[in-house]
Protein backbone atom coordinates (compact mmCIF):
# COMPACT_ATOMS: atom_id res chain seq x y z
CA UNK A 1 0.00 0.00 0.00
CA UNK A 2 3.14 2.05 0.82
CA UNK A 3 4.03 1.55 -3.13
CA UNK A 4 0.60 2.80 -4.20
CA UNK A 5 0.60 5.70 -2.28
CA UNK A 6 3.98 6.73 -3.45
CA UNK A 7 2.67 5.97 -7.03
CA UNK A 8 -0.15 8.36 -6.60
CA UNK A 9 2.26 10.94 -5.51
CA UNK A 10 4.20 10.85 -8.29
CA UNK A 11 1.42 11.30 -10.60
CA UNK A 12 -0.19 14.42 -8.32
CA UNK A 13 3.37 15.76 -8.98
CA UNK A 14 2.83 15.00 -13.04
CA UNK A 15 -0.49 16.48 -13.23
CA UNK A 16 0.81 19.57 -11.80
CA UNK A 17 3.82 19.82 -14.09
CA UNK A 18 1.17 19.02 -17.27
CA UNK A 19 -0.50 22.16 -15.75
CA UNK A 20 2.54 24.26 -15.35
CA UNK A 21 3.97 23.12 -18.95
CA UNK A 22 0.60 24.40 -20.19
CA UNK A 23 0.42 27.70 -19.20
CA UNK A 24 3.92 28.40 -20.32
CA UNK A 25 3.00 27.38 -23.40
CA UNK A 26 -0.04 29.37 -23.68
CA UNK A 27 2.50 32.24 -22.29
CA UNK A 28 5.09 31.57 -25.28
CA UNK A 29 2.30 31.11 -28.31
CA UNK A 30 0.46 34.67 -27.04
CA UNK A 31 3.69 36.78 -27.10
CA UNK A 32 5.38 34.91 -30.14
CA UNK A 33 2.72 34.49 -32.32
CA UNK A 34 -0.23 36.72 -31.30
CA UNK A 35 1.81 40.02 -31.69
CA UNK A 36 2.26 38.97 -35.65
CA UNK A 37 -1.66 39.65 -35.64
CA UNK A 38 -2.19 43.32 -34.61
CA UNK A 39 -5.58 44.05 -34.05
CA UNK A 40 -5.74 47.39 -35.98
CA UNK A 41 -3.79 47.30 -39.65
CA UNK A 42 -0.86 49.91 -39.19
CA UNK A 43 -0.45 51.99 -42.09
CA UNK A 44 2.46 52.05 -44.68
CA UNK A 45 4.59 54.77 -44.59
CA UNK A 46 7.12 55.33 -47.47
CA UNK A 47 8.04 58.33 -46.65
CA UNK A 48 9.53 60.21 -43.22
CA UNK A 49 6.26 61.70 -41.37
CA UNK A 50 7.76 64.63 -41.75
CA UNK A 51 6.79 68.02 -39.79
CA UNK A 52 3.67 68.84 -38.41
CA UNK A 53 1.49 71.34 -40.36
CA UNK A 54 0.69 74.70 -38.96
CA UNK A 55 -2.88 74.98 -37.03
CA UNK A 56 -3.54 77.92 -38.66
CA UNK A 57 -4.21 75.66 -42.04
CA UNK A 58 -5.54 72.17 -40.50
CA UNK A 59 -7.96 70.80 -38.09
CA UNK A 60 -5.88 67.59 -36.07
CA UNK A 61 -2.35 66.71 -37.03
CA UNK A 62 -1.26 66.60 -40.30
CA UNK A 63 2.20 65.97 -41.22
CA UNK A 64 4.29 66.78 -44.33
CA UNK A 65 7.16 65.64 -45.97
CA UNK A 66 8.22 67.44 -48.78
CA UNK A 67 9.28 65.09 -52.22
CA UNK A 68 10.00 67.38 -55.22
CA UNK A 69 10.44 71.34 -54.66
CA UNK A 70 9.37 73.53 -56.76
CA UNK A 71 12.09 74.86 -59.36
CA UNK A 72 12.00 76.19 -63.22
CA UNK A 73 12.93 73.00 -64.97
CA UNK A 74 9.44 70.57 -63.86
CA UNK A 75 7.63 73.52 -62.54
CA UNK A 76 5.56 70.34 -60.23
CA UNK A 77 5.42 70.50 -56.06
CA UNK A 78 5.13 67.07 -55.03
CA UNK A 79 4.62 65.97 -51.16
CA UNK A 80 3.71 63.57 -48.97
CA UNK A 81 0.80 64.20 -45.81
CA UNK A 82 -0.06 61.90 -43.25
CA UNK A 83 -3.55 63.22 -41.67
CA UNK A 84 -4.25 61.70 -38.30
CA UNK A 85 -7.81 60.12 -37.58
CA UNK A 86 -10.04 63.07 -37.63
CA UNK A 87 -7.39 65.55 -39.43
CA UNK A 88 -8.17 67.99 -42.25
CA UNK A 89 -7.06 70.38 -44.00
CA UNK A 90 -9.10 74.23 -44.23
CA UNK A 91 -10.43 75.02 -47.40
CA UNK A 92 -8.10 76.41 -50.13
CA UNK A 93 -7.51 76.34 -53.81
CA UNK A 94 -4.73 76.12 -56.28
CA UNK A 95 -3.77 78.02 -59.02
CA UNK A 96 -3.02 75.31 -61.48
CA UNK A 97 -5.50 72.81 -59.47
CA UNK A 98 -4.08 69.81 -57.49
CA UNK A 99 -3.52 65.66 -57.80
CA UNK A 100 -3.96 63.20 -54.63
CA UNK A 101 -2.75 59.96 -54.98
CA UNK A 102 -3.60 57.81 -51.65
CA UNK A 103 -1.17 55.04 -50.97
CA UNK A 104 -2.68 53.89 -47.54
CA UNK A 105 -5.57 54.33 -44.96
CA UNK A 106 -9.11 56.27 -45.81
CA UNK A 107 -10.21 59.93 -46.12
CA UNK A 108 -12.42 62.71 -47.31
CA UNK A 109 -11.87 65.40 -50.33
CA UNK A 110 -14.46 67.31 -51.12
CA UNK A 111 -14.77 69.84 -53.90
CA UNK A 112 -16.65 73.05 -52.97
CA UNK A 113 -20.97 72.56 -54.21
CA UNK A 114 -19.87 68.62 -54.35
CA UNK A 115 -20.86 65.61 -51.99
CA UNK A 116 -17.77 64.86 -50.21
CA UNK A 117 -16.04 61.65 -51.47
CA UNK A 118 -14.38 59.32 -49.43
CA UNK A 119 -11.16 58.09 -50.67
CA UNK A 120 -8.77 55.03 -50.04
CA UNK A 121 -5.26 53.58 -50.19
CA UNK A 122 -5.31 53.67 -54.66
CA UNK A 123 -7.56 56.28 -55.08
CA UNK A 124 -6.36 59.36 -57.74
CA UNK A 125 -8.97 62.36 -57.50
CA UNK A 126 -8.16 65.76 -59.13
CA UNK A 127 -9.14 69.18 -57.95
CA UNK A 128 -9.27 71.84 -60.72
CA UNK A 129 -7.79 75.07 -60.94
CA UNK A 130 -8.58 78.13 -58.60
CA UNK A 131 -12.05 75.64 -57.14
CA UNK A 132 -12.45 75.19 -53.26
CA UNK A 133 -11.69 72.07 -51.81
CA UNK A 134 -10.97 70.20 -48.55
CA UNK A 135 -9.23 66.51 -47.83
CA UNK A 136 -8.49 64.80 -44.50
CA UNK A 137 -8.39 61.41 -42.96
CA UNK A 138 -11.90 59.89 -42.02
CA UNK A 139 -12.92 60.07 -37.97
CA UNK A 140 -11.75 56.25 -37.26
CA UNK A 141 -8.28 55.77 -39.84
CA UNK A 142 -5.52 57.92 -40.46
CA UNK A 143 -4.41 58.56 -44.53
CA UNK A 144 -1.61 58.64 -46.51
CA UNK A 145 -1.91 61.03 -49.47
CA UNK A 146 0.59 62.42 -52.10
CA UNK A 147 -0.37 65.28 -53.80
CA UNK A 148 1.57 66.79 -56.73
CA UNK A 149 1.16 70.45 -58.04
CA UNK A 150 1.13 71.18 -61.28
CA UNK A 151 2.41 74.37 -63.24
CA UNK A 152 3.42 75.80 -60.10
CA UNK A 153 4.59 79.47 -62.52
CA UNK A 154 1.10 80.11 -61.41
CA UNK A 155 1.38 79.53 -58.16
CA UNK A 156 1.17 76.63 -54.96
CA UNK A 157 -1.95 77.23 -52.77
CA UNK A 158 -4.30 80.02 -51.40
CA UNK A 159 -5.46 78.85 -47.82
CA UNK A 160 -9.18 79.75 -46.60
CA UNK A 161 -10.97 79.00 -43.42
CA UNK A 162 -11.37 75.92 -41.71
CA UNK A 163 -13.63 72.94 -42.08
CA UNK A 164 -16.43 73.04 -39.75
CA UNK A 165 -17.37 69.64 -37.93
CA UNK A 166 -21.27 69.80 -39.60
CA UNK A 167 -18.91 69.72 -42.95
CA UNK A 168 -16.73 67.29 -42.21
CA UNK A 169 -19.79 65.06 -41.14
CA UNK A 170 -22.17 65.52 -43.81
CA UNK A 171 -21.10 63.40 -47.11
CA UNK A 172 -24.09 64.85 -48.34
CA UNK A 173 -23.13 68.70 -47.80
CA UNK B 1 0.87 -6.03 -7.54
CA UNK B 2 -1.89 -6.68 -10.20
CA UNK B 3 -3.03 -2.92 -9.02
CA UNK B 4 0.49 -2.16 -9.93
CA UNK B 5 0.36 -3.53 -13.20
CA UNK B 6 -2.62 -1.10 -13.78
CA UNK B 7 -1.12 2.03 -12.91
CA UNK B 8 2.01 1.01 -14.85
CA UNK B 9 -0.50 0.63 -18.40
CA UNK B 10 -2.23 3.92 -17.22
CA UNK B 11 1.08 5.67 -17.08
CA UNK B 12 1.99 4.26 -20.48
CA UNK B 13 -1.35 5.60 -21.92
CA UNK B 14 -0.62 9.16 -20.31
CA UNK B 15 3.06 9.14 -22.16
CA UNK B 16 1.27 8.46 -25.13
CA UNK B 17 -1.36 11.26 -24.85
CA UNK B 18 1.43 13.73 -24.24
CA UNK B 19 3.43 12.62 -27.31
CA UNK B 20 -0.20 12.94 -29.65
CA UNK B 21 -0.53 16.42 -27.88
CA UNK B 22 2.74 17.63 -28.59
CA UNK B 23 2.71 16.59 -32.19
CA UNK B 24 -0.88 18.43 -32.43
CA UNK B 25 0.41 21.41 -30.50
CA UNK B 26 3.60 21.72 -33.13
CA UNK B 27 1.51 21.29 -35.82
CA UNK B 28 -1.00 23.83 -34.88
CA UNK B 29 1.53 26.21 -34.20
CA UNK B 30 3.94 26.02 -37.37
CA UNK B 31 0.17 26.43 -39.64
CA UNK B 32 -1.34 29.41 -37.36
CA UNK B 33 2.46 31.01 -36.53
CA UNK B 34 5.16 30.40 -39.13
CA UNK B 35 2.94 31.45 -42.39
CA UNK B 36 2.66 35.18 -40.55
CA UNK B 37 6.31 35.10 -41.40
CA UNK B 38 7.42 34.85 -45.06
CA UNK B 39 10.86 34.14 -45.56
CA UNK B 40 11.03 37.28 -48.06
CA UNK B 41 9.24 40.36 -47.71
CA UNK B 42 6.20 40.74 -50.55
CA UNK B 43 6.12 44.14 -52.35
CA UNK B 44 3.36 45.88 -51.13
CA UNK B 45 1.34 47.06 -54.05
CA UNK B 46 -0.53 50.22 -53.62
CA UNK B 47 -2.67 50.26 -57.40
CA UNK B 48 -3.60 47.27 -59.93
CA UNK B 49 -1.01 45.37 -61.17
CA UNK B 50 -1.45 46.55 -64.84
CA UNK B 51 -0.55 45.52 -68.81
CA UNK B 52 2.71 44.39 -69.56
CA UNK B 53 4.93 46.85 -71.38
CA UNK B 54 6.18 46.22 -74.89
CA UNK B 55 9.03 44.15 -75.60
CA UNK B 56 10.39 46.89 -77.88
CA UNK B 57 10.63 49.05 -75.19
CA UNK B 58 11.49 46.75 -71.63
CA UNK B 59 14.03 43.88 -71.30
CA UNK B 60 11.84 41.66 -68.98
CA UNK B 61 8.52 42.00 -67.60
CA UNK B 62 7.69 45.54 -66.53
CA UNK B 63 3.92 46.20 -65.60
CA UNK B 64 2.27 49.53 -66.45
CA UNK B 65 -0.79 51.05 -64.89
CA UNK B 66 -1.92 54.59 -66.03
CA UNK B 67 -2.92 57.00 -62.73
CA UNK B 68 -3.27 60.38 -64.85
CA UNK B 69 -4.05 60.49 -68.35
CA UNK B 70 -2.71 63.73 -70.44
CA UNK B 71 -4.85 66.62 -70.52
CA UNK B 72 -4.65 70.12 -71.10
CA UNK B 73 -5.87 70.85 -67.66
CA UNK B 74 -2.92 69.31 -65.55
CA UNK B 75 -0.47 68.81 -68.49
CA UNK B 76 0.54 66.18 -66.00
CA UNK B 77 0.87 62.37 -67.02
CA UNK B 78 1.16 59.89 -63.61
CA UNK B 79 1.78 56.19 -63.72
CA UNK B 80 2.80 53.22 -62.14
CA UNK B 81 5.48 50.73 -62.81
CA UNK B 82 6.34 47.25 -61.48
CA UNK B 83 9.43 46.09 -63.02
CA UNK B 84 9.80 42.29 -61.62
CA UNK B 85 13.54 41.35 -60.56
CA UNK B 86 15.97 42.07 -63.37
CA UNK B 87 13.44 44.03 -65.64
CA UNK B 88 14.38 47.67 -67.05
CA UNK B 89 13.35 49.81 -69.76
CA UNK B 90 15.59 50.91 -72.63
CA UNK B 91 17.22 53.95 -72.93
CA UNK B 92 15.07 56.98 -73.70
CA UNK B 93 14.30 60.85 -73.14
CA UNK B 94 11.38 62.97 -72.06
CA UNK B 95 10.92 66.01 -73.42
CA UNK B 96 10.15 67.65 -69.93
CA UNK B 97 11.50 65.14 -67.98
CA UNK B 98 10.47 63.18 -65.39
CA UNK B 99 10.15 62.46 -61.71
CA UNK B 100 10.33 59.19 -60.58
CA UNK B 101 8.92 57.88 -56.76
CA UNK B 102 10.12 54.87 -55.32
CA UNK B 103 7.29 53.38 -53.53
CA UNK B 104 8.81 49.66 -52.52
CA UNK B 105 11.86 47.54 -53.63
CA UNK B 106 15.26 48.13 -55.01
CA UNK B 107 16.31 48.97 -58.29
CA UNK B 108 18.52 51.38 -61.10
CA UNK B 109 18.07 54.67 -62.51
CA UNK B 110 21.39 56.01 -64.62
CA UNK B 111 21.18 59.23 -66.67
CA UNK B 112 23.59 58.94 -69.49
CA UNK B 113 27.33 59.52 -68.75
CA UNK B 114 26.36 59.21 -64.98
CA UNK B 115 27.24 56.30 -62.52
CA UNK B 116 24.13 53.74 -62.24
CA UNK B 117 22.56 54.76 -58.95
CA UNK B 118 20.90 51.89 -56.87
CA UNK B 119 17.43 53.49 -56.12
CA UNK B 120 14.85 52.02 -53.10
CA UNK B 121 11.14 52.82 -51.33
CA UNK B 122 10.92 56.25 -50.46
CA UNK B 123 13.66 57.69 -52.67
CA UNK B 124 12.78 60.56 -55.41
CA UNK B 125 14.96 60.80 -58.53
CA UNK B 126 14.71 63.09 -61.27
CA UNK B 127 15.83 63.41 -65.14
CA UNK B 128 15.94 66.46 -66.93
CA UNK B 129 14.54 67.55 -70.56
CA UNK B 130 15.93 65.54 -73.08
CA UNK B 131 18.34 63.59 -71.07
CA UNK B 132 18.77 59.48 -71.68
CA UNK B 133 17.79 57.85 -68.79
CA UNK B 134 16.84 54.16 -68.13
CA UNK B 135 15.29 52.50 -64.56
CA UNK B 136 14.63 49.33 -63.97
CA UNK B 137 14.62 46.62 -60.91
CA UNK B 138 17.43 45.16 -59.34
CA UNK B 139 18.58 41.39 -60.17
CA UNK B 140 17.37 40.11 -57.32
CA UNK B 141 14.65 42.05 -55.65
CA UNK B 142 11.83 43.58 -58.09
CA UNK B 143 10.99 47.65 -58.12
CA UNK B 144 7.41 49.64 -57.99
CA UNK B 145 7.45 53.32 -58.79
CA UNK B 146 5.21 55.87 -59.83
CA UNK B 147 6.53 58.24 -62.51
CA UNK B 148 5.24 61.82 -63.55
CA UNK B 149 5.39 63.38 -66.78
CA UNK B 150 5.43 67.76 -66.34
CA UNK B 151 4.68 70.04 -68.99
CA UNK B 152 3.33 67.39 -71.25
CA UNK B 153 2.36 70.01 -73.56
CA UNK B 154 6.36 69.57 -74.79
CA UNK B 155 5.52 65.99 -75.23
CA UNK B 156 5.57 62.28 -73.40
CA UNK B 157 8.42 59.82 -74.46
CA UNK B 158 10.92 59.15 -77.09
CA UNK B 159 12.25 55.61 -76.72
CA UNK B 160 15.44 54.81 -77.71
CA UNK B 161 17.56 51.38 -77.57
CA UNK B 162 18.25 48.16 -75.57
CA UNK B 163 20.09 49.12 -72.17
CA UNK B 164 22.87 45.95 -72.76
CA UNK B 165 23.59 43.68 -70.10
CA UNK B 166 27.02 44.95 -69.52
CA UNK B 167 25.17 48.20 -68.76
CA UNK B 168 22.86 46.92 -66.13
CA UNK B 169 25.37 45.26 -64.19
CA UNK B 170 27.81 47.44 -64.29
CA UNK B 171 27.54 50.50 -61.39
CA UNK B 172 29.94 52.90 -62.68
CA UNK B 173 29.46 52.86 -66.42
Amino acid sequence: MNQIKSILAELRKMKNIALILTAAFLAVFQTSCMKQVPKRKELQFIFPKGNLGPAQNFTGNAWATSLVANDSTYNTVVGNVYFEPGARSNWHTHPAGQILIITDGVGYHQIKGQPRETIRKGDVVKCPPNVMHWHGASPEIGMLQMYILPKTEKGIVTWLYKVTDEEYNNENK
